[in-house]
């Protein structure tokens, strides 16, 4: 039987420490293949590049000879299909992206680039897992995120995921010795409240950084924002077809069916 | 009683001759403010500004004199954020997000700036929707369209929308004496089959352009594809909490809760 073949990407560009983390933790589980962004991609959501064409440079040796790994100037999302359409010869078994570099539980698996990485993943059919450690330091400690990301990886390989669907793993900052272990949930209610910070540049002319806080709209216990802040790392299956099904009756009763133009 | 407040955004830009006929098509349902990206910014899914400053600009006159309009240099969720948070004196009643050049129907959602300006409005609480015309043609023709938007945008002043969900309209390219009516319907399943064609710059370094085939993955007739393909315009409630619930009970069963690290 052949190695399972891994596909590893992220959205904080191919040297970010938390990508290196990842290729250590599962680089026996199979033949591996890194295929990220050339520079740090945070916030790109489900960006794709359709106005530009997108380069591919290879980096030999980045990750030890046996891995091979891409750069590219795409987004996370360009990433993974460059990866299945032109760099890899057959499907991945397993698409891991991250570890992120802070936290993409709650709403913020809407905005991230290596939760969509993931979810891009999944359209194409690859049983697919974003890890994300709630330490946006670039000196974080990604030791526990690592063995996390490695078991799950493991449990993947061998039971595969539901259609449709992919996990979203984050692992809380702390201390090996007070974690309490994963528990599986739901995606919080949250938003966050911007607050653009005005500036004015040397030419007199106002400029705007976003910046804002986090409101968690809930305290459900079965949500990723409750195990993380209890000490446990979260696992929330996540899906890609928006139908508000919830939603389709209430519609139906408005009667637009029956509009004339 | 005051007017409606309404915001409207896009992704293709606020040039773009589909903002200006949604602007048109319901400029009397209310106070209209227009804020949209200073260039075209299809495919930009969900992407939010981080690592740069953001640009406001007031563009007086563009919809008229009693229209406020602004072009930022950010995404299109990145122009709800501001409408929202810097340049709106309160939250508006409605968001109108397009109308787009193209489908956003089926997969197509999850790459679109319109959709996902539609879906930040959602996620602050502003019942939303987005529209988008199948087809790309700068000339298009958006009559139709425009009709459809102001009929839908009117209702959802009336009824409001489901707590976390918004409304993603289509309409076909067909004349209007072609034209079906709406059909209320969820997401087809479907995926873009990339292929990327490589191309030699005058330097001998390769490069690659996205292209790919829409590939239709079922064949549901309560979908907006089937919907758009039989001369219908869809209605598909969307939601933005990702969470898969088909999937929890089975990673329950995995037994992940009980690994010790």
């Amino acid at each position: 039987m052949s190695k399972p073949l891994l596909l590893i990407c992220n959205d904080d560009g191919i040297h970010a420490p938390g990508i290196r983390a990842l290729v250590e933790a599962v680089k026996d589980l199979g033949d591996l293949v890194v295929v990220a962004p050339d520079r740090p991609q945070s916030g790109m959501g489900h960006a794709i590049t359709i106005g530009f064409p997108l380069r591919v440079q290879a980096q030999e040796g980045l990750f030890g000879p046996e891995i091979p790994a891409y750069q590219t100037s795409g987004t996370p999302v360009d990433c993974v299909k460059l990866a299945v359409d032109r760099i890899m010869h057959r499907k991945p078994d397993l698409l891991l992206s991250g570890i992120n570099h802070g936290s993409n539980a709650s709403i913020n698996v809407i905005y991230s680039g290596t939760m969509s990485a993931a979810v891009e993943g999944a359209i194409e059919g690859i049983p697919s897992v974003g890890f994300s450690l709630c330490d946006y330091a670039l000196e974080a400690d990604f030791g526990l995120a690592a063995q996390v990301a490695r078991r799950v990886a493991e449990q993947v390989l061998n039971h595969g995921l539901m259609p449709g669907s992919l996990l979203n793993v984050n692992i809380p900052k702390v201390d090996i010795r007070q974690f309490k272990g994963l528990k599986v949930g739901r995606q919080a209610a949250a938003k966050w409240k911007e607050n653009f910070e005005e500036r004015t540049d040397p030419h007199n002319k106002k400029y705007y950084w976003m910046t804002g806080e986090f409101e968690l709209m809930e305290h459900g216990e079965d949500t990723d924002e409750w195990a993380l802040r209890n000490g446990y790392a979260s696992v929330v299956p996540v899906q890609f077809d928006l139908t508000a099904h919830h939603a389709l009756a209430g519609l139906q009763a408005w009667g637009m069916q029956d509009w004339v133009f």
